[in-house]
Formats: C-alpha cells, sequence, structure tokens
C-alpha cells in the first residue's frame, strides 16, 4: 500500500514541501508492502513500514526509476527542504549545503540538472530497514507485543536491506531499475541489488563504497558497538522502556565514526590545534579546549539528538558483515562480480582511509575480469569518505556522463 | 633518596631478577627526591616518588647515561625479566618478544650489543609522574589528606614529567644525560628535554613522536578520554573511593588507541575478515565473530587488568597538549628547535598515521634551517605506530650508528 503523507495533519505553519519553482514534483510515502517480511536469518517481521522520499515523475512503467540507497546515518529525505530543519547527515556537508535548513542529505546531487536529474528521472530513497528514519526497525512497534521491538529486533542484512527495498518499489509498481546509487553503506546495497537481482538494474552507481569492509574498518564498527553496548544506560537494548538512553555510548560511537569519516590533511586544515575559546589551557581534563575536541562534542550532541543507539547497533552490524564475494561468489569476488548485468560506475576519493580507492580497485578488476562494464574513477580530494556528500561538483559531470542521453530512451 | 628494592621481600619462588650469564647488573630502585614538587600550573605536590629501573654500570660522574623515557601505557620496566608476567605494553611487540614472560617493553632495544648497550651505558627509565607504573600519579596517596588524589590529582604537562625524571636522575647522581631516548609520547619527553636543558644532553633518539600532535591524533585522545569520563563507573574520577571501576571506558579507550597503533594493510594482513571460530554469524549484536573484533576485546580486557584509567586521563591530556613550538618558540618551531643543542636522530615509520613521518621531517627541517645536527630516517613497515616496539631490528643499526663509537668517550 502506498500513502502520501507529503502533507500530514498537525504538520505546522511552514508548509515542509514548498517547492521552489524550478523543482521537480516531491512527494512524501508510506509503504506497507502485503504480508510478514521474512529476513535471511529466516527470522520473521509480522509487517513492513517503509519511509519514501520521491522526486521527479514516473514513467508509465517506472522505467525511469533511479533508486538512491542510504548510508548508515541518512534517511529518505534525501533532496529538497524537510520539516526538520536538521539535516539527516549532520555535520557533513558544510559545503554542500546539506545540514542546513533541513535539506537532504544528497541534495547537491538530486534535482533538476544534477546529477539524478529529475527531469528525467524518477528519483527514490527509501529509509532503510534496521534504522530509524521511519521504515520498520528495532524502535518501531512490535505487532505481536504492542511493545517496541528493542534488542528482541532481528539481525538483518544488506540483503535483507535490499529485499525490504524492492518490496517497497513494487508498491511504487516499479519492477525494474534504471539505476542504484548511494555512497558508503548506499554503495553496498548497489553492490547487492547487482548480483541479487541482476535483471533488474541497469545501472549501478556506488560512491566510496567496498564489497567487503578492511579489518581496520571492521575494528572501528565494533569500537562503536561497543560503546553503546557498554553504556549501562543501554540496558540491554531496552532504554526505552527503562526511560533512559545511552547518550555517551552513541556519543562516542559518533564521534569514532566522525573521525573515520574525515582525513588527516583534511582534519589539519580545519582545525590543526587551534584552540576553541581560551588561549590558554584551565587543566580541566574534561574541557574540551581544542577546536576538534568541541567540534566532536557538538557532533555528538546533535547526532543523539536524532539518532537512535539500536538502529546505530544494527546497521552498523549488517554493513560489518556485509561482503559480496562471500554472498554472491563462495568468497571469490570475480565469481560474484560474474552476476553482474549492469554497467557500473564506481566513485572513489583519494583520501578516504575508510572506504579506500583500493577496494574501488579491487572490484573494478573483478568486474573487468569477467568483461562487465565498469568505470573507476578516483577523485582527488581531502574530504575523506565524507567526500561523497560534499563532492557533488566533480561527481555530477562524471554520473551524468555515465547515466548519459543514450541511457535516457526508455525501451 | 634511593632505595633499592630489587630483591623485595615478600617476592616469591623465582627470582624475579634472575640474570642470564650475558646480562648487565638490572636494579630496581625507588627514588624520593626531597622537598615539594612544583608543577607548571603552580600547583604542588607535597612529595615525589618515582619508580626507576636501570641496566648496565654508570661511570663514576654518571656521564654514561642514556634515559629511556616511556610512552604512555608504558613503565619504569623497560627491559630484562619483570615480576609481573605481562609486559607493560601489552597488544605490542608480539614479533619481538616483549609481553612475553614479563620482559621488558623496549627489551630488544636495551641490553649487551643491542642499541642501548648496556656494556657502554648506564641505561635508566622512569615511570611516568600521572601514570600508574609506581611514580606519583592520581592514584597514588595524597600526604595531605590520606587517601588517593583521584580527580584532585592537578593537571600536568610534559613539561613536568621531563622535570620529575630530571629530579629522579639528580638522585641517582647524574647531572647530564649522554642521551635520551623514547617513542611516541617518550620522544616528546627527548624534546622537551633539548628545549628545556640544552645543556643537560648530548643526544636524542625520538622514534615515532612529534613536536605537536594533529588534529586527527588530538581528536582520537580525546574521544579516549571522553570514554573514561562518559562511564558512570569512572564516578568523577573517584572510582577507587566509590569501588568501582570504569572497565568500559578504558577498554573503549584502549580499543581506540590499539587501532590508531596499528596500519590498515598491517591489520588486513594479520587479521583480513576472517572470522574467530565459527563459519558463519550467529546474529548476536553483541558477539565478537571476527578475529579482530575479539583481538580488540583481548587487548582491552588486558589493558583494564594493568592500567588506570585516571593514570590514562592524566597522561593523554599531557600528550594531546604538548606543543614544542609553543611551549620554546613562541609558536615558531624553527625558534625553539633553536634551543637544541644536541644532536638529534628522528626515527619515523612509513605507516605510521598517528604520528606521521611527516612530523618528524617538519621538525628535522625546523634543526636544520637552524644549523643544529639532526638526521631523520623513515623506515618502511606495515606495523605503524607499533613499530617503535617491533621494528627493533632496523632501528638497531641506525642507533648504534648515531650513538657511535667516537662518541663513547666520556670527556
Amino acid at each position: 500500500m502506498v500513502a502520501d503523507v507529503s502533507r500530514r495533519a498537525g504538520r505546522p505553519r511552514r508548509d515542509p514541501w514548498e517547492i521552489p519553482a524550478n523543482a521537480s514534483p516531491h512527494r512524501r510515502l508510506r509503504l506497507t508492502p502485503p504480508g510478514p517480511f521474512r529476513l535471511e536469518s529466516g527470522a520473521v517481521l509480522p509487517e513492513l513500514e517503509i519511509a519514501c522520499e520521491t522526486w521527479g515523475e514516473p514513467d508509465p512503467d517506472g522505467g525511469n526509476t533511479i533508486l538512491i540507497a542510504p548510508a548508515l546515518s541518512a534517511d529518505a529525505h534525501a533532496a529538497g527542504r524537510g520539516g526538520g530543519g536538521e539535516s539527516a547527515v549532520d555535520g557533513f556537508g558544510a559545503g554542500s549545503g546539506a545540514g542546513r535548513e533541513g535539506l537532504g542529505w544528497w541534495d547537491p546531487m538530486i534535482g533538476p540538472g544534477k546529477a539524478f536529474d529529475t527531469d528525467r528521472f524518477q528519483v527514490v530513497c527509501m529509509s532503510l530497514l534496521g534504522g530509524c528514519g521511519g521504515t520498520t526497525g528495532p524502535s518501531s512497534l512490535n505487532p505481536d507485543t504492542g511493545r517496541a521491538y528493542g534488542p528482541d529486533f532481528p539481525a538483518i542484512t544488506v540483503g535483507d536491506i535490499v529485499r525490504a527495498s524492492r518490496a517497497g518499489l513494487h508498491e511504487l509498481g516499479v519492477r525494474r531499475l534504471r539505476g542504484i546509487s548511494g555512497g558508503s553503506l548506499g554503495g553496498m546495497q548497489a553492490f547487492e541489488w547487482a548480483a541479487a537481482f541482476p535483471d533488474e538494474v541497469d545501472a549501478v552507481v556506488a560512491v566510496a563504497s567496498t564489497p567487503g569492509l578492511s579489518a581496520q574498518g571492521i575494528g572501528w564498527n565494533w569500537i562503536a558497538r561497543s560503546a553503546i553496548t557498554g553504556d549501562p544506560a543501554w540496558c540491554g537494548g531496552r532504554y526505552a522502556e527503562e526511560g533512559t538512553r545511552p547518550v555517551h555510548g552513541l556519543a562516542t560511537a559518533r564521534m569514532v565514526g566522525h573521525l573515520t569519516y574525515l582525513s588527516a590533511p583534511g582534519m589539519e586544515a580545519k582545525f590543526g590545534r587551534r584552540l576553541q575559546e581560551r588561549r590558554d589551557f584551565a587543566g580541566d581534563l574534561q574541557a574540551a579546549d581544542f577546536q576538534v575536541e568541541s567540534y566532536l562534542v557538538h557532533q555528538a550532541a546533535k547526532f543523539n539528538r536524532r539518532f537512535d543507539a539500536n538502529a546505530y547497533l544494527y546497521l552498523s552490524y549488517a554493513l560489518t558483515r556485509f561482503d559480496l564475494a562471500e554472498r554472491h561468489g563462495g568468497g571469490d569476488l570475480e565469481a560474484a562480480a560474474e552476476r553482474f548485468r549492469c554497467r557500473t560506475l564506481l566513485l572513489s576519493f583519494s583520501s578516504d582511509w575508510l572506504y579506500p580507492s583500493g577496494d574501488s580497485r579491487r572490484l573494478a578488476a573483478a568486474l573487468e575480469a569477467r568483461r562487465k562494464s565498469v568505470v573507476h574513477h578516483e577523485i582527488d580530494t581531502t574530504y575523506g569518505h565524507d567526500s561523497f556528500l560534499l563532492e557533488a561538483g566533480r561527481m555530477t559531470p562524471l554520473v551524468r556522463g555515465f547515466l548519459g542521453p543514450e541511457e535516457i530512451d526508455v525501451p
């Protein structure tokens, strides 16, 4: 079922969907695919609800649809102005306009004349299964118990996330994607889609992503999750029932994540060893004297206001365990690549050490070895992993060129 | 005062100071410099006690003394076999013998025929002021109150640490150092010594260190300290009185630190995406399925058994705030370098991203600009910051060559 919730009762004064003159239609939908939703683990969710936003008009058969797959901390609000006044991906996008005035997290990439051109395509973005962006996740009500799932929510995989999105697309009448794109965990979803449903996607644009996170990346995610579960206020995941929140744990998780999204040279330029206010140190061991310390505190507090600790756990767990080669090639990346039938564009960033260019090169080599159509561009920048949110200017011509005018004719 | 505590009453069966046939004398001393100890902040410690170990014999005037300055988690037990059965620097030294059977944390570097040759030099190492290795720190008893200092211990600086070590050396009758060496925070102490007491040191050997930590390094240290102070069991620093310990916070701090000491390629080779035991994932979000996850858990638990959370805070605070240029050059590194009168050897490691080679290059350039004697070697290795504990084989000829036979003649 599709419910248009673009204008919700109780929504106040300013119309959150006020659309600039040149913008394409922007809808907010609630999708409820029928029946229970079975996970790869065998666990079953009695019902699935998906928060979805769309931009642009679909062709009659939806064949011009591009799916935008969110990263861990993002949601369906990928473009346009939202109601909240705070972006889904705070701390990101300082140079791109995202994070200001409730603009979507990939706003510079989605719209008329942009990389994902809403004059040509219907662009769709859905909040992640297991997250806290309005799609079923650990903070949703379990209809079997009438309480929030909390830690009873079953572990999910990137495969589950993709199948939930696919069920949502079916509600929209979309059976085949012109393209799928996303950064980081979003790119993993694109790879999974290409390998699991090769006949249902024409093009993959994966940005700052990997077919399998490195040992170091696994380590960072482990530390982030441990910080949350080690916080006594996590209460075994039942903090909502206990009327508390693991704010310290989630703050630590976010700060660890945040540092891994930035590059050392980028941080040196942005912060260096500059002090926040005082010229000298007060000797208070808990004072955030350095600008970088104060910045981390601020980002952690912002994140705590909008994100759910259990959602962080479930999504971090899923992305850490994603392994394209294991899932689709018995451990062999080339065998997994063999399943792709789409064209693939891989974008990576020179200073991204969390999802390094080498990971994209490795996948490109595997696809090439199997004579698949693949292009890999490394963009030279100091923004680190954050580049996928900040380098719209450099990505746009590459993505537009890849999606190309000759690709616009719907068969 | 100097107390020889090499053979302590109550110490059991096996003599912890059992010395192999070819070893030089190894002493454990407790030094108690007279009078109160005034810190740079103006705060005063009523008394100062220093845990010290020495190897080799001093010249009559102690002029052949080399001071080894510990890193954050190390202590006076730099070489030889200790009583504890666990190295001061656990998790380190898997390839070097350190961490096994209570060997000192820099054992491969200190001894007859080694880099710091105890046939030639008296080598001295003292536990850090503010730490938990037997030298006065936050877990020491405050003689004014009869209770442990805890959070009442005043904030300290690298300058304070150096002056405490200097007071300890005076107890040993040493007024001038043949050399000072250390890795990481140990290297900072060497720089501070060279700038603060230029007439009292002939040679600096600073390994994997920096004249001032990068923005990224400041960020990691902030996260580590926040994890500790955010743990409710920290109890505002009075956990000892409360009969608890901030084990989760210290575990997080250690895991963050540990990852920053390793390099991504090193981790990829050591762990990759290999699973610990099961072939598949059990779907337990708290299970350490990956080898790297299990490794981090193990290291954190080990660290919790031997290290004090407040000591971590004080030392992390001190090392983060160390800035050679600010302290001795009004913000200008060359002006600070002007103060050096010693010869300087800087060793850095290609894969060390926490104390990157660029930092050593920057200091070397400043010293050269002021016509100081400086040599910088970058060693190519994948061990990251840990290299200073693991690359004894490569460091030894460089250090021996630098200290050189012509330098052995005491004036």
